[in-house]
């Protein structure tokens, strides 16, 4: 059974709702980089899928970078001496600067505005602020909040450490027929953020969930990383191994309301590019295909210029364009159970189409092959069945041997799943082979980099 | 004299009423894939143009395919018994399913009900239906006499047979100064229907004959088939003589008042493509350019993967797209003499370009040839001398061994004759040398291909 | 400092009223394509910049053509006899045709007609006419002018001379690091013509001027000469020099109030296409890129095949488009001083991509490098600041020694002057090494070219 058919035999309703409850529980926890936060996040991840998880040590230089100090916090608060707390961190773990150095002191508002933060403009929420390479501490509060101190002095605790440690994240293989890799990766620095963080992260457990225990074509390998400095350890540790990567899809912000974004890897043409942006004008009822940008998240880094690799970025709504972006707007409420199967649904007809798509060479190429005698020509029929037919002759056209079946669902107009079903029942009636090699067919211009993981074959 | 002056010579008026009387002359003909129909249109054919008709016997394999049994009819009805004939052959050769084997019984209408075709949305309407590779027999019939049988015993009659003998076809060529070839191919296997084959016929036979005689670059190869089986059987037979193929249309659907449509080749950038295109978008006033889809007529065959031919078909409205598609209202009436004579002048505009196609380079390509001096830059003038002008200097500036005519025609944006002719002049006046090899310039990336009719030059 | 900052430093509004000033000084002057006119003009240029006057014979051979007899005019007239003067070569040097043989006669109106030329759509403007060629002789003068004659007898004079001499044209060459070329080239054999002549030679002077004393990339050669003939005789004397020439722009009708049109080389896709693309894109409000045509300007000889040099034309109206076109109303009150400032302005930015582009190669090609810890990441700042930042990350993206700066502004659509800075910081900074050869890029096509000149760096 393909990919896609498995997720369909599921019920939609109730997968939504596992994805959103499994968000909500890791909701209330205060991750950051690094820390016990991120790697409580990691444990409850490992109790649905085989995950290992990795420690880098505070201090080990990871390209042009070091590992920061491990940053753990229990506490802050500001109080009116004697009196009650009127920011709390126990109310909301974005109260707090991320990475705040500890203080505990007392002083008076003027002192302490340098390190407060809100958001004048949406004055009911808190703003999501980091100051992680550069030591600082700070609260973010609601401008409301801001508001209402008075001019007086207030006591101030941030009971944190930043200290020795390591840097924590999850890797999780699940092996294929093939060495070759398709990469799946997803921050998970973000304290109580839902979309930007949680939604990559549910969808992607979930995913390998799925994909546990199949017989796949490729090795596929979950990233679940701090952002940034998190994929440029892993590439550090894993230069040569990231060589294997022949797919990549890099997964946040897939809980909103809004329609779909592919934003393409940096080679613009790759494989990944091509299935994700046919799979959305086929699944999806309002896609955008973005073009590679150096900004935005870790594909930054899979991209830089020396890897170079094809990883693209699936979210909804493109991270900075919606208001609760990096707020505590981005809550529970703004992702919904029916955007999260759907996110889900797409994330694997992607994967459905690499691990499928194939390159053919027809057995038959003088002239058509006679379907009728075989029962492949059903006389009669409605659309459905005329394009049943049609998926036949494309096949049976293209299959030379250079159009992959990616190629053939592009040019023919007709999704993948057609193709290939076509593809596999032309195959088993004895008039294609496949071809061995490189499966991504003629539009693959990247051979040589290829090459390099087949002698293992 | 070029081909379109020759034609455009001639009247007009009287051409489109000679095709249209040729195709009412083949109208009545109950033709099929096999037997006397064909024979005899083929005979018709034969007393315009130089045909060869070849006979392939019942049971030959042809690739995927077998020749299958020759079919003839004499007759066919349903009748009351002893009384009026209530379907009747004689009326319309429609009637019959073609290729029914016969039959002879008396049967209630419950029994003959599986064996009637009638055509529900147009009740006044005969469809057109055939079982050729499935031993079959029936009967097509307006929906309208459909509705008027009555529930009782008929006459059933079909005096058909279905017997070891031979497909037959026809075969014009022409010869030209190259070995190398232009194919044109249409169908001569319906029965009654006049855009969906004769229109074909009629223009096929009348293009012969307005080449016949003349000095041609290309040798020119008529085919008249039957459609699917026809082509098969043709290649089957001459998979060695493809090769020799530089370009080709098919033709069908050439009579009826609709825009023009040409559908590309499975290259998609072959000159004929490249041709057709220039021609429909100078000469055409609406016209359409389709991409090639395994599906149509016999182009299906001509650019199957192992032969990959430079073969497009030409149309005016497309077969499927109009309601008299496969009816009894695809008959004389639905084609137009006017439509014909049209259809002829676009098919010899576009075999005009292929013929006179060529790239020169020029022997003064250092700065602009002095074109004064030779009079070929006449002063004032008004907008048609600007024109020619233009075409001079495109020529001048372009012809660098390595832009065709028709590729300057299509960067300049003027048509291909004015280019042409600006060409011959130049190199009468000596400021060109045409250069000997392929002919199609810049955009041919099939050069491997060609080599092989070239060695005999 | 940068080309186009230098400019900016300067004062706009006198920049332009400098210009329109010079061609106010040219203005009167009778140019033809040889002569005392061309040589007076010429002189008026080199009291500007350093300027080479170059004379080559009558009658030498340049290839297809030969330098034509040295045309001089003192004076021409019709008149009453022993009256006035009708029309006066005195009030307006278009009256004569120019290249006019001498004659001195008295004719009825009958035989005078076939020499006189007006426009009579325009009835109060002088059309300007020539004859180079063919000897002739002939007045221009408004229609006005020439419905007033009356049927009676003419003494007619041209008092002009067509002798061997010579054909002059200005060379000013101002040379720079590389021996490799930037050519402006602008014809200045026009006559009381301001748009059509006066606001190139203006222009391209003024910038021969503001190059002048740089320290240059390339070396730059300015051509000043007689429209067809000089380019001619220019490349037949310099067949070898023009292989220098990496980029080119023929400069004309840049003083009306109409937008830019940049006209593409032959080549198409060129540095200098797309430097010109790319400026007017970003510092032009309305600007149109022109496909190659071999009409217009000079750039037919530079782009004839046998040289194919990467030669634009920068327009604002393009020729034959405005009806004040090759009329008396081509005047000095048609060009206005900030339409040539601005002209000089883009022409300057075109020139500073060229001088600036590079292509570099990024050190830290693995992963991004840590902006923050150089100081290269300013936190929170506003747009300008993201704009600056975005730069930098395209820059440390795309730099892999094979996209060129102009590339990485292409792609992401930033100003080449940001990403240039954005390099040069980086660069700086110890991020990145200048990759030697050729300066263009990926998307250079022509290296076997480009080679020619390297040997001697």
């Amino acid at each position: 059974m393909h990919l896609l058919e498995k997720l369909e035999a599921m019920n939609r309703v109730q997968t939504g709702e596992d994805l959103h409850r499994f968000a909500a529980r890791l909701y209330p926890i205060c991750r950051s980089i690094t820390g016990e936060g991120i790697r409580k996040t990691l444990g409850m991840i490992q109790e649905q899928i085989p995950l290992q998880l990795v420690e880098v040590a505070s201090g080990t230089p990871v390209f042009d970078w070091v590992v920061p100090k491990e940053w753990n916090i229990r506490d802050a608060y500001i109080k009116v001496p004697g009196g009650d707390r009127v920011v709390d961190f126990q109310r909301s773990n974005l109260h707090v600067l991320n990475y705040s150095s500890p203080i505990r002191a007392t002083m008076p508002l003027s002192a302490l505005r340098p390190h407060l933060f809100s958001l004048p403009e949406k004055p009911e929420w808190i703003p999501y602020r980091t100051s992680y390479y550069k030591e600082n501490w700070g609260f973010c509060l609601s401008h409301n909040q801001m508001q209402a101190l008075e001019d007086r002095e207030y006591e101030v605790c941030i009971d944190s450490s930043l200290e020795e440690g390591h840097l924590t994240y999850g890797e999780c293989i699940l092996p294929g027929r093939s060495a070759e890799e398709v990469l799946i990766s997803c921050h998970a620095c973000h304290p109580s953020l839902a979309n930007d963080n949680l939604s990559g992260l549910a969808v992607a457990t979930f995913l390998a969930r799925l994909l546990s225990g199949d017989d796949l074509q490729y090795t596929y390998r979950f990233l679940f990383i701090p952002g940034t400095i998190g994929a440029i350890a892993w590439l550090a540790r894993n230069q040569e191994t990231a060589d294997a990567i022949r797919h990549g899809l890099v997964l946040t912000c897939l809980g909103d309301p809004g329609g779909f974004h592919y934003k393409k890897s940096r080679r613009g043409d790759a494989e990944i590019d091509r299935a994700a942006a046919h799979v959305l004008a086929h699944h999806a009822e309002a896609a955008e295909i973005l073009d590679f940008s150096p900004y935005g998240y870790d594909e930054r880094q899979y991209c830089s210029p020396g890897f170079n690799l094809p990883v693209g970025c699936l979210m909804r709504s493109v991270w900075g364009t919606f208001p609760e972006y990096h707020t505590s707007a981005d809550n529970l409420e703004f992702i919904r159970p029916a955007a999260l199967a759907e996110s889900l649904r797409i994330c694997t007809a992607i994967l459905d189409v690499l691990e499928t798509n194939q390159t053919y060479r027809s057995l038959n190429p003088y002239c058509e092959p006679q379907l009728g005698k075989r029962n492949l020509y059903p006389a009669g029929g409605g659309e459905a069945i005329q394009r049943e037919i049609s998926a036949r002759l494309w096949v049976m056209n293209l299959c030379d041997g250079e159009h992959s079946l990616l190629d053939i669902a592009q040019r023919s107009g007709l999704p993948f799943s057609m193709i290939r079903d076509a593809a596999e029942l032309l195959h088993a009636s004895g008039l294609l082979e496949a071809v061995p090699g490189p499966r991504g067919g003629e539009s693959d211009h990247h051979e040589e980099f290829r090459e390099d993981v087949h002698p293992g074959r």
